[in-house]
């Protein structure tokens, strides 16, 4: 039997008894069968030594049950860690930041509140994933588009939580902002309403997001100091039309005006959808043929030596590739626009943004697929991604199984940084990462997508860029190794550049949390101030996002 | 000489100095002239006992001076009250909770530390102005437009912690939600930086929101858990165009239409600026000719004995006065809408607004000023509230001066709970108000604004309603008196109909706090457990939102 560090078996059998009686002996699960579905599938740790895994799961029903469980977990000193469907995988999955905790797996809880096409919210428990709404909203033909991420099996709540993102407009994509009203179970066991949910009777916590008196709502995401039950998200009304368009660029220098055109767009609202950049002669950014492939004829990180390929790498430029491209009529920067409303405005904004970039680069090339206006028939099509029209799937695990000549792979990690929402932003980022690649032999021995020739960043969060780099997982535990040692590596670098990760698997937590220390890690102190003063017991999701309890803080695995 | 509470003269004299030695004797105020200057111009208890009066203040002038203060504060136990401008007048101004606190003034703290018109941003310090910025960025020739309030002279760092609104596109008007990044001196004296500012060399603090681990900015509103000496806004870019038309419908039963299409098109983006509902029948809601006045020939407040016009003021509904709307081409009921952008959009964007409202009641009537590009000749021209167009001004503040037969007030009170979003909302909160003005004596004894014959509300935040009820304050203490008391019975109907206020003057703030009180007020006991950790001597603030420190929770005034 597995137990929490520090438990005995005694205790933590009768603390399990304790948890059975409350939710029933088949919602509590320690065999080593039922424990392996809590594991991290995407663990680069796997099957190593510090792999972290659950000692035990219990799967609560009701607010009530969750009360009940976080009360017997402050008697006998356990462990919890908190999940809504435990599906962020390559950002940890169901697997606990302290080995031996007991996971509190919320799937049962997976009422849909209400949803409302008048006033354009739902209210979702935490087992709810975008599937469940999707086909919620479709069965009752309810008026509204949700947002989605890639892959559409996760947890609302627990997405927008763990600051997760989407694809169609901007006052949706950011998960988290989109929310409006919570309720939380506190590591005490106390229930909390936030916002206009804190009045009884109130009709309005979906639709007033401040209500009275210090916001407290942002304490609950990306932390451990509460269990939500409930969340309100805001939704986008079901739109007469989208449009997609293809904003393109000819030469390498075309990126600044891109870039301004972009933000522009995003900012003044005429572009709402999730802009994705790529450049189509070198290949990055989402094309999947690689040009520098059939330029140089071989897979680049294969061919170190050439120095065309070389200048491409390390600055995305390469004179050759450049005239190739001009000679071919193959852009060197672009990217889409979705655009969500009435036929008439759409294309206007269509038209806007092409008068915008035309006026900054006289050359830039336009192309559009046709205005959508039945998304079903869209979808079936497949022209356009389907998380864009806030159709949730699970093509994006495609990822990874047949990409960039690696072998098929068991997961992936992603190191993901904020960098300024710039075209020398992108850049510096691409000359620095790159540079470390060549100085660093570590950063050579192990794969990694997106980095060579140049990386692109995404623009799923408005006005910041992303710079997504992905890690295969695969099954050889000497390069998992390696490449958690590479990953430490790149978010010291990138920390030294002032790009801090904006999400991170469990395994990176405490160094990514260090890197953000301004004035000795205030940030840091101040959460553990406040775990402090809510969690006096340290038993609720211990390490977190670097937050440790009191009881373990000198002793962080 | 006045004193804290509890603290004696050589105490506080020798505090005095202290701060007197951080920022200069000249920045330490205790003459009953410079005090005068921090009472709140507007409160109704003005020279009552229980007016709530400072006993000094003091101005900092940087940052490193806030923590000084702060730290002598703790050593001599004396209750602080920061305020940026103190001009949040109706809502306190710049008087404390607490008497006897001293203000800690931060208008010295005016620097404009950033804008940047490419990712259309500012990050400045408290003390600066609505005006200031807007002048800082007309000298500069800025491309950006600001989201600006009523009145232009308050502080955008203290009107986004006051979860003050503007006026122009939704996602700039809440203005508290529009910020990115803070800088906060905490009760500790502690400096503490969020999101990206708290990564060293970050260039992306007003780009990303959320940063790493729990979101803290929240705590730092409508609150006192810490100063802030530096706030990142999120600002529109300068558009292109700017058009405003008015939708209008005819008849009473039409107010449901008309708020499921203003509902639409605030949440499908297409009319992004603030809509503001009204009545050019009943002339309720900004029109100033009240038409109630001309058809019934009399002031509706001094003639309770007409059939008609109480129908009118309890229902808002009267077949005759729609007849004569009918008969008069005079609708009903109105929304503006404001578009902001490329002209083809703007006017996509009008025009398919008529559409929607056209399809729901066919005949909807429509007005449009004429296309907006140069906006100085706009705001000479005073076609369209400057607000509206992001320029700041003063012309607020002729409220009660001349409105409603009313004697010139002093000031004035909002009463103003959040509403759900639909017509039966607003009929509802119409009956219920006007139904205890004719049942509660105490209600008929004072002026109010905005009531009867009908109160339509503010839809300043979206998804959202705020019916807002203005109270004069005059040189009557009697009268004023019986605002108080007439205020605090709102306050408590609202609450047992589920609508809480957004906002509210210290007075009240104990009240309407106590008013959210899910789960035996699980809300305030929280924000308290959080005071208590990050402010163990209570030192910052107490009182405000009803938060009162360990010391001093039993003896709230």
């Amino acid at each position: 039997m597995r137990t929490p560090p520090g438990i005995s078996e005694v205790e933590f059998s009768t603390a399990l008894q304790a948890f059975a009686n409350v939710v029933g002996k088949e919602w509590v699960f320690t065999s080593d069968e039922d424990l392996h579905t809590y594991r991290d599938a995407y663990s680069p740790l796997r099957n190593e030594p510090d792999e972290r895994v659950a000692s035990a799961a219990v799967a609560p029903r009701s607010v009530e049950e969750v009360q009940e469980i976080v009360r017997i977990a402050n008697r006998f000193s356990i462990p919890l860690y908190a999940i809504s469907t435990g599906r962020n995988l390559g950002y940890g999955g169901s697997a606990p930041n302290y080995s031996g905790s007991v996971v509190v797996d919320l799937k049962r809880m997976n009422r849909v509140i209400e949803v409302n096409d008048s006033n354009h919210y739902a209210i979702v428990e935490p087992g709810v994933s975008y599937f469940d709404l999707y086909n919620y909203c479709r069965e009752k033909k309810l008026k509204v588009w949700l947002d989605v991420p890639d892959p559409g099996w996760g947890s609302l709540v627990g997405n927008a939580l763990d600051h997760g993102v989407g694809h169609t407009a901007s006052r949706f994509r950011n998960h988290f902002d989109a929310h409006c009203g919570m309720e939380v179970v506190l590591p005490s066991g106390e229930l909390l309403r936030t916002g206009m949910g804190a009045m009884p009777k109130s009709q309005t916590w979906a639709q007033y997001k401040l209500g009275l008196g210090p916001v407290v709502d942002g304490l609950f995401s990306q932390s451990n100091m509460g269990i939500v039950t409930k969340m309100g998200f805001w939704l986008m009304p079901e739109p007469e039309a989208f449009l997609q368009g293809k904003v393109m660029v000819r030469r390498y220098d075309d990126l600044h005006d891109l870039v301004e055109v972009l933000k522009y767009v995003e900012n003044m609202a005429i572009a709402p959808g999730a802009p994705e950049m790529a450049s189509p002669l070198l290949g990055a950014g989402g094309d999947t043929k690689t040009l520098v492939d059939i330029f140089l004829n071989g897979p680049p990180q294969l061919d170190r030596n050439h120095s065309e390929l070389i200048a491409a790498a390390e600055l995305g430029y390469s004179r050759k590739l450049e005239q190739y491209g001009l000679d071919n009529n193959i852009p060197y920067w672009s990217f889409h626009v979705s655009f969500y409303g009435p036929r008439k405005v759409v294309e206007a904004q269509w038209e806007a943004v092409q008068d915008i970039m035309t006026e900054r680069v006289s050359d830039a090339i336009f192309q559009a697929h046709d205005v959508v206006t039945d998304r079903d028939e869209a979808v079936r099509k497949a022209e356009v991604y389907a998380q864009n029209m806030g159709v949730p799937n699970l093509e994006f695990f495609a990822l990874g199984t047949r990409g960039g000549g690696l072998p098929p792979t068991r997961g992936h990690l992603f190191f993901s940084p904020v960098i300024p929402q710039s075209a020398e932003g992108i850049l510096e980022a691409n000359r620095v990462f790159n540079k470390a690649v060549n100085d660093i032999p570590l950063l050579q021995q192990v794969p990694m997508f997106n980095l060579r020739p140049f990386s692109l960043p995404t623009a799923f969060y408005e006005r910041c860029f992303l710079l997504v780099l992905g890690f295969p997982v695969l099954d050889d535990p000497a390069i998992n190794k390696a490449t958690v040692a590479a990953f430490r590596e790149l978010i010291r670098i990138g920390a030294e550049h002032g790009w801090g990760e904006y999400r991170t698997s469990p395994i990176f937590q405490d160094q990514v949390m260090q890197t953000y220390s301004f004035n000795d890690n205030a940030l840091l102190r101040f959460h553990e101030t406040i775990k402090d003063a809510l969690d006096p017991n340290g038993i609720l999701s211990p390490g977190r996002y670097g937050i440790w309890p009191q009881n373990l803080r000198g002793t962080k695995p």
